[in-house]
């Protein structure tokens, strides 16, 4: 998953004058860039306004006065129907390689249904649970990093411990991921980012989700929360399938381990989509029973609406190529820009995703915060250092998120040249200072 | 807000042969009823779909291609805006009596926001907490009754134990709850519905609303959750306006005590509509700061269709009426059915509301849960007996909630004939067979 072309003769080799020379050359440069005033901004992991315009047809009156009825004949306006209308959880569960029944729909996050899951875990344990979770001792979870930093956000909110596990090219390191869930009953689960993950862009392998769905764990109730927020975000034509998670924690006797999420997100609207929860029959009764506490159904009408606009499954894949075509040009600025301006320097590595939101750089340890601070001072926003890891810890300092989705793609292309220059420059100072 | 017009001979006043006669009389009536084969239902608080026609022009493409902005230039299709837009959180903050900054607008159910405010109650406490309420020894609440059953299922969830204490004609006994907040720690809070309560139509007056936002408690953090559901939702020319609880708190020094909840769900569509939370600008900076750690956004785009649908809070305001010319004649039925059924006979009081969704019928003590069974046989589903009270235990067993919104004008009327039968023969089965 990483790159680097050959252009440029590696810092490390190079003699003392010689990186003297190299680093006032980046002062300079990098002083350049100041003087530009520029305002760009690589945060974001969201869609653009081109990506939203792809789905304004659900604004035209779609599910309009004559037609406010789902297939089963509920009045789409009224109030009920927690688990959503059948025919949108049909047609998603298509698309995430499950049956309807163990499909919910719900309102315009995923993020909320994590959270909505976690407060039933707390306040009342899961379907293979002992007791609530906010009743033990001390729960912990198990967070492969890099990872989403709201993942982290949501555990810290409940005060669960996180424990860092690595990444590998192939999802995280189910073997570490084994000896610690086997041997501590206090690690209640784990997050993954099956497809596309956000930062890596790494995609599950059939053997490592195999290997997390039939391990031996000491809680009962280990719970994968299975964030397949990617899912069918393909940047290229080798579009990789979700490994079927659900099947394999069924056939290995665990059919309750891992829950699944998604949404329209960042296939619609960002704030105006439908988010899903997939799960055995029973999670998703779990599910629907703790929600009915305190809710009564979700904004069917938009569902409704979804149903319309896309048709078919097939209607959704044929949508999300539109999307690449959008995207893949903003992900391959980025590729180019830091293979032309860092490749062979040796000081930085990148992921190249085929898929997702995310391009994960590696900068030289112990410069990640000075690459953003000196990318801040040249008018460019990059997510803090360390926000890929619990409590924002990178403990090397070395991983930066960029997100190229939503900026035009020159000022992608902009915003990439300022990373790579403030990325030689930082290297450059430590190689000098150090 | 009791009514019998007096066109029978109390019950209490026949000789046992006149009674024995009605007895007999009355169950021929219900074999008719049984055998007319009836399907109705009393039980939806739910609107009518010609009330949902009114909103309609939601569907239209309001909020199309090309407006998709709010007035300070989001785009509503994209992430963000946890505290939801300001020209809607403006608009409402009109109709509730409130400012802007006190206003969170929210996605389709004001229940849900009433969870996430317990739930972040349970895990965090609250503005002026000591402690996370999950951390207590023990939590109770003050539960106006009659009252709302998803009320008490929400309590019953987080393990909540639910005290009982009276409504009056003006809401709340505010004397018995104020013995018990002011002297028990482990009260943390109540809840109200002020204005037409469910299902007593009761409207918290001026006074009642002083003494609870100015009484003195034992818990520092002493909450009322007011849900103020029906706050525009009248049904006589005499449009209560709801007490101005935030201002009455704020003047006590007690700025926090209150946190209001509103929604359009039963204004515009009841699934598809919008939510709002209101308190003082401190209860909702600490609502949106809890929000934010399972929370992208609510659905900004259709809190713009909303903005564009009512134009202004008076557009609000008129669109009500409309609602009133189309549910008003359905109490009128109920009120005349029962006045000409059971009037005089001494069994049964019931309200008659200047607003809301329910009557609130009080039958022969010990007899609610017969006549529910008698409707049943004659083909009218009631809410089951014992609804509007904490785990359903109606200690009289005489309380009913009639819902007339959503059934036609016909289905109405014979719904209650029905209602009446069933309640005559239930008082007469009691009296002559004790």
């Amino acid at each position: 998953m990483t790159s680097s072309s050959v252009q440029q003769r590696p810092l490390a080799d190079r003699s003392p004058d010689e990186l003297a020379a190299f680093l006032e050359a980046e002062r300079a440069a990098h002083e350049r860039l100041v003087a530009a005033g520029l305002r760009l901004d690589l945060t974001r992991g969201k869609p653009s306004s081109e990506q939203l315009d792809l789905s304004n047809g659900l604004l035209a009156g779609l599910a309009g006065p004559d037609d406010v009825r789902d297939r089963d004949g509920v009045d789409v306006r009224n109030y009920g129907g927690l688990e959503g209308i059948a025919e949108l959880r049909e047609l998603f569960a298509d698309l995430l390689g499950v049956t309807p029944a163990q499909v919910a729909a719900g309102g315009n996050s995923s993020l909320v249904m994590m959270r909505e899951v976690l407060v039933d875990l707390w306040l009342h344990g899961g379907v293979d649970s002992e007791r609530p979770w906010g009743r033990e001792e001390r729960v912990r979870f198990l967070c492969p990093v890099p990872g989403y930093d709201r993942h982290f956000t949501l555990l810290d909110w409940f005060d669960i411990e996180m424990v860092p596990v690595p990444m590998t090219a192939d999802g995280p390191d189910a073997a570490e991921v084994a000896r610690l869930a086997g041997s501590d009953p206090t690690i209640k689960g784990m997050w993954v980012v099956p497809t596309y993950a956000n930062p890596d862009g790494s995609v599950v392998s059939h053997e490592i989700a195999e290997a997390l769905a039939s391990m031996e764990t000491a809680a009962p109730d280990f719970t994968i929360l299975w964030d397949n927020a990617y899912a069918l975000h393909h940047l290229t034509d080798d579009e990789h399938a979700s490994a079927d998670v659900l099947g394999l924690c069924a056939a290995a006797g665990h059919p309750n381990r891992a829950i699944m999420f998604a949404s329209t997100s960042k296939i619609t609207f960002a704030g105006a989509g439908v988010a899903f929860l997939a799960g055995s029959a029973d999670t998703v009764a779990w599910y629907t029973r703790h929600l009915g506490k305190g809710a009564i159904g979700p904004d069917k009408l938009n569902q409704l609406r979804h149903v319309r606009f896309f048709g078919s499954a097939d209607g959704v894949r044929a949508h999300m190529r539109r999307h690449r075509e959008i995207i893949a040009p903003k992900f391959d600025a980025v590729r180019r820009v830091l293979d032309a301006e860092l490749g062979g320097l040796g000081i930085a590595s990148w992921t190249e995703p085929a898929g997702g939101y995310f391009i994960s750089l590696d900068v030289m340890a112990g410069t990640a915060a000075r690459v953003i601070a000196l990318a801040k001072e040249a008018g460019v926003a990059l997510t803090p250092a360390g926000s890929s890891f619990p409590h924002g810890d990178d403990p090397d300092d070395r991983n930066i998120r960029l997100a190229p989705t939503f900026p035009s793609l020159d000022d992608v292309e902009a915003a990439t040249r300022v990373v790579a220059t403030c990325t030689r420059l930082a290297a450059a100072e430590q190689l000098v200072g150090g």
